[in-house]
Parts: C-alpha cells; structure tokens; sequence
C-alpha cells in the first residue's frame, strides 16, 4: 500500500523513549497519532472525524494512500468532498513524521493519547476538535484527576494584574488545584510562577513543540514547569508556534481547565478568544474586573459586558462562582434592602430617635420615629436587651453611639 | 371635626410662597400633601395606599381625627388593623404641621405635588411607597423631561472613584443628561460637581429638609445646586436627615433616574441599597468595576456577581447598555472566535505559512499551512489583492510583517 508503514516492530522501535511499554495494537495505534500529529493542523475537524470513524491506523492509511474517493468517504459530520480535501492538505505533510519522532525521542518528549489511562478525558469535551495526541515534557499524569484552573491574560500586562495573577496561582496551589496556562509574558507566566512558589501543580500548553522555549524569555520558566509539572503540545516537537497555532491552542487550555479566569486582557485578545473556547464547551469563565481606565482591563469588561463571565476577585470567588476546588453553588449572602432590613426598619427609626446625651420620653421618641406609642415602646425594650438602648429616670437615651454607617 | 382645617381660605394663606396660582380644590389638595409630609416617615406604604384611596385631603382627616375603626379602613392592600396602626403613629405629630409649612416659607421652598405638571411621573413606580409630594429648592422643572442618570457612591471613594464620577458626570451634562445623585461627600459630590461645571442639569435629593445643609461642607456646593438645578425632599423644611431618611430617600434617587450607576461602593453600602430600590422598580443598574483590591470597589462587584448590576465603563455603555440619552440596546461587536474568525482560519494559516524575507513555492506554501496546493493557491491569491502577500519571481512572501498580535 501506498500509506505509511506501521507495523510493530516499526512503532516499537520508534516509540521506544515515548510509550510506556503497551502491547502491539497499542504501540501501532499511538504510532499513527504520532504521525497524525505530524500532518494536521490542529483542530483539523475532518481528522477528527476520520480518526474517530476508522480508528487513528486506518485513518492514517486512508489519509496518505487513498485520494477520499475509496468509498470510505462516507463519515458522520463530514459533507461530500471534504475527506478528499483533507487528504489533499495532509498528504504533503507525509514526510514530516519521522523527523517529528526522532525529535521528540531527543527531547525526552512523552506522547500521551485517548488510549492511555493518562488521558485529560476533558479534552473529549471538544468533540472533533480535540487533540490526536498530546506531546509531554514532566509528569503526563498532571494532566488527569486534580481539579485545573485555566488562568489565562495578556502579554502587555500591568503590575495590578501580574499581583492578581500571582494571588491566584498562589492561592490555587495551596488549594491543590493545578494551574493551567500558556507560558506566555505577563499574566500567563506570573501565574505558573505562583503555583510553582506554592509548590502547586502548573501545566503549560504551547503552540509549538515542547522542545522550542516560546517565549524565549521563559526558558528557565519552562523548565521549572517541566521538572514538576508538565509542558503540552498538541504539536509534535519542533513545530514553529504559528499564529493559527496560538488561537488553537487556547481550545486546550480553555478544555483542560474546569474553569477559566481571565485577569486582563485587551479589547481584541487571545484571552477573550480562549474565554470563548471555553464557554463552547460549556466551561464556566470568570474574568477579574480592573480600573476602567486600564487598557489592560478592557477586554475583561467586555466578557461582563456581554455575558460571556462571571466577575471574580479572588480565590473565593473561584470556589464560589466557578465551583472549582469546592463544593461550588453561590453561597448564600445576607442582601442589602431584603426582607432581614425590612424587620429592622422601625428599630432603624427608634435608634434614629434616641439621643446619645439627652434622655427622651417614650412619646416624644414615637413622634420623632414617626410610630404609634405602643410600637416605640416595644422597640425601645428589644434596644434596651441588645444594649443598644438604656432607660433613665427622665427618659430613654442611645447606649452606643456612632454606629450607623450605613449611608 | 377633630380633623385638620384644610379650607380654601387657610391653604390660600399657609401656601401663598410655596404653590403657583392654584383654583381652591387644587389649593387644598397641596396643603393636605404638606401637611402628610410633616406626619410620616418615607415611604409609609399604609399613608400611601389611603392617600391613594380616599384622596390627601380626606385621608389626613381620616388620619389625624379618626382611630381607623370608623368603618373606612377597608382600603385595597391594607391588613385590618394597619389603617389604626397609622392613626396611632401619624396623629402624635399634627403639631409639626404649622411648622414646616412656616420653615418652607422661610427657606424659599417649592412644594410639588402629583397633581402638579412639574412632578416628576418616574416616581409615581414606586407605588404606595411614593413620595406624597417633593419640597424643592431651585427649579422644579428640573424634573421632569430630561433623560436622567443617577450617579451614587461610596463617601470614602477614591481619586480613582472620584475621577470617574466625575466624567461620568460631565459627560451626562454634554449628552443633555441630568445627573441625579445625594449631594454626599465622595462620588456624589463629584458627580454633582462635574455636571455644573459643565453647566448641565443636577439634582440632589436630600434625606432631610431642603433647608439643613447635608453634608455641612456641601453647603456651596448645595446653593451651586440649588441656582440652576434643584435640591429635593420628600420630608418638610426642618427635618433631620435621620439613617432611615438616608435609605427611604434612596428609592427617590434610583426612581428619579432613567438607571442607576454605581462608582465605587463598599462591601455593605448605601449605593447598594439604591441599586437594589432602581433594580425593584424594574430601572437598569450598571456599577462601574475597579480593581479588586480595592474596599471601595468591593459592592460594585458583589453586585455584578449576584446579577444585580451591568458593567459599565464609561458614557458609552450608559447609552448602549442602559439605554440612557440614546437609542438603547447593544451595539453588535464582531465577537472574537466566531463566525468571521473561521472564515478567516485558512488565511491565518497561508499568512502563518509566509516569510517576509524568503520566497516560497506554492507546494511549500501549502505543507506548511496544512492546507492542500488548490486551497493554499486560491489564498494566496485573495492575499495578493489585499496586499498582504506579494508573488516573486522564486514564490511567494508575505508583503506586510509584524501584524500578526493576536495571541
């Protein structure tokens, strides 16, 4: 056949460094998502369905042997022509596998797919979007079971959100939820920084391979996130981080999160493209409200403004809002105006009504209150067994003054 | 009668400064409402709904010379009993009566009533909880008409609360907006402030009499008011602006207003008792975010995350999301991640797939995009006539570098 040769003792050999020990349909099925990974964009839709239709081996042979007119064409979700196109478009990509392992195994690269136990079963929530596969540096098994906060922002971020950011990646190791980001500038690197401090679990998600440090500037960074967490790309090793890349992958960062924050984030950004992701998939997105004179803040009002977030402030909130890391469901908060403020209206008035110098009979203080006599009286004695309110021989006075603040 | 005197001749007398030419009933009727405003507290929902029953003139003779047991207490949504309950509570007052209307007098007061064309209508949704007339000092018609915003605060705001309310103010005056607010320290009076100076319309509702200066250190700022737009009370000339005026008042405030904006508030605040009185009678409320570090910005955000509040950033947003001074609703905005950005997919790719400096061939062009030669042609071509890519005698470059910024 004219499709890629993977047979066994093949994948075995060029797996070697990047499986665990697996038997032999699973060591050919990860080889050919190796090789998928190597001729695909990613989200590339008609992939998605042909792998999840044949199977990733027989799709592979289909998409580098076949011309998408042998009759196996016929896929769910896919309309006629599409299977050929998507062949047209992965075929002269077909010599990019081999140098794809080879440098993966030189990178020390992991390859994690939906087969493995390791598998971030969240990302199926992406349907045919989803990642082929993913290409780990770290511990693959940062990706599963521990409940994620996607903390995403801007590059050009200000010291407002850069503390928040740190706050939160803080507050979220302590509380034992992983954080997920970008490994970008400003906001993205304060918070994988904060957890690492903790000693929490970050992963970060590339738009090219995990053996290009991108942003150069966070080469240390990402090797401090590799040796205790985990650096991801759907990308196999050596895939430059294209702009299409960057948008594509805020699809896995909004997914591996159970929620995502954003903390600043310009008018048009990447952040506000990542929130989006995430709402698709039905994510909860929370975005931490700055000074409206603050560009940087923009983008985060916006998503209020057209509600696609929630607001955050703090770690709480997460909890709260969110429901990562908690019990979730909003906490019942005592509302300013409600029914608990309606009861204490006449005693607002009678406390208004007393004089902290002066003692006032109890006719004087109904009048003053605007209360029938009797009502004033009953009032004045629940004052007076709060301590609020105290009896004198001429009259009743204020017993602690200046406490009424409220307006 | 043991009732008021409320004949013509008396209301003619008592009410010669403070009503414009009025025939007897009308005369009558405007003494009867002075003389309720003296007997109750804000809001008193019972004298409301037998006001509304029975009319002012025949309801204060009920109030001040029955007990509520004369066979008329049976008014729609009053309780049996009520009706006594405020005999009880309005009748110990009566002798307030001559003075307020003599303060009014001396302090220069307007009284407006619900017969009167200056009243304000807005107010009439708050039903029995409606003020039963407004004491004015300036222009009554400042009242009526206008498109209005109420822009309400924190006392301790910041230079950062300030300086918002402040252009949220000025920019109203430009917009021919009234600004609606509580003559305050903090927000309020910076809101005040910014509209006068930008000569636009203001008025403050004060707690107490129109004639006690509330703040005192607001006392120019009251007669700036007072000179070319109108200082407003509910309660007669004299009276103390006691805490349960201050949170009655409130729904004067939010009423007043087409919606509500909130600058800075802290976590249990009046600004929010305001916004939930405008969110009750159905008025927008929009509150302004700032960083979550701050206390004073703490009830703006607790409003937006319990779905009381819209963001709001600025006069744009007062007009597109509160509907205030302009045409209402939202504007569209091209989301980021829809539609257009997938349509725009396959460029990014072609364009991700381009150097500036090296010419590429098609086929090269097309493996790199991950799109098949057809596709990556056809692109190619649409991107030479924008400009964006260039064809050389070697292949193709892409013509404008460096605006790719989106992640």
């Amino acid at each position: 056949m004219s499709g890629l040769d993977v047979r066994p003792e093949r994948a075995r050999a060029e797996l070697a460094t990047l499986v665990d020990a697996a038997d032999d349909d699973d060591l050919v099925i990860a080889y050919a998502r190796a090789a998928w990974s190597a001729i695909v964009e990613p989200g590339d839709r008609v992939a998605g369905a042909i792998v999840e239709a044949f199977g990733p081996v027989r799709a592979l042979e289909i998409a580098l042997s076949g011309d998408g007119h042998s009759g196996e064409e016929s896929v769910a979700g896919l309309a006629p022509g599409e299977l050929a196109k998507g062949c047209a478009r992965w075929r002269p990509r077909r010599g990019d596998i081999d140098e794809a392992l080879a440098r993966g195994r030189r990178a020390g690269a992991r390859l994690v797919t939906p087969e493995d136990a390791d598998w971030p079963a969240p990302l199926d929530d992406l349907g045919p979007f989803a990642p082929l596969c993913l290409w780990v540096r770290g511990d693959p098994r940062r990706l599963a079971g521990a409940p994620a906060l996607s903390i995403v922002g801007a590059r050009a971020s200000t010291a407002y959100g850069e503390s928040i950011a740190a706050d939160l990646g803080a507050e979220c190791a302590v509380a034992g939820i992983t954080v997920v980001s970008g490994a970008a500038y400003g906001i993205d690197g304060a918070a994988h920084r904060a957890a690492l401090s903790a000693d929490g679990a970050t992963v970060a998600i590339m738009a090219g391979g995990i053996d290009r440090a991108y942003p150069v500037g966070h080469i240390e960074l990402l090797e401090d996130i590799a040796a205790t967490g985990a650096i991801i790309s759907e990308m196999p090793c050596g895939a430059a981080p294209t702009k299409h890349r960057f948008l594509s992958r805020n699809r896995v960062i909004a997914a591996l999160g159970d929620a995502t924050v954003v903390v600043e984030a310009g008018w048009r950004s990447g952040s506000q493209n990542t929130a989006h992701h995430a709402q698709a998939i039905g994510r909860p997105v929370g975005v931490v409200p700055g000074p409206v004179t603050s560009a940087a803040s923009m983008g985060c009002h916006r998503l209020l403004q057209e509600g696609d977030a929630i607001c955050i402030t703090g770690i709480a909130d997460v909890r709260d809002y969110l429901g990562v890391g908690g019990a979730g469901g909003v906490d019942s908060v005592g509302g300013v105006g409600g029914a608990a403020s309606e009861r204490t209206d006449d005693r607002t008035r009678v406390l208004d009504a007393l004089s902290t110098r002066s003692a006032r009979v109890v006719d004087d203080i109904a009048r003053r209150a605007g209360l029938a006599v009797d009502e004033a009286a009953a009032i004045l004695g629940l004052l007076a067994l709060e301590g609020n309110a105290q009896r004198r021989p001429t009259g009743w006075v204020q017993a602690k003054p200046g406490a009424a603040t409220l307006w």
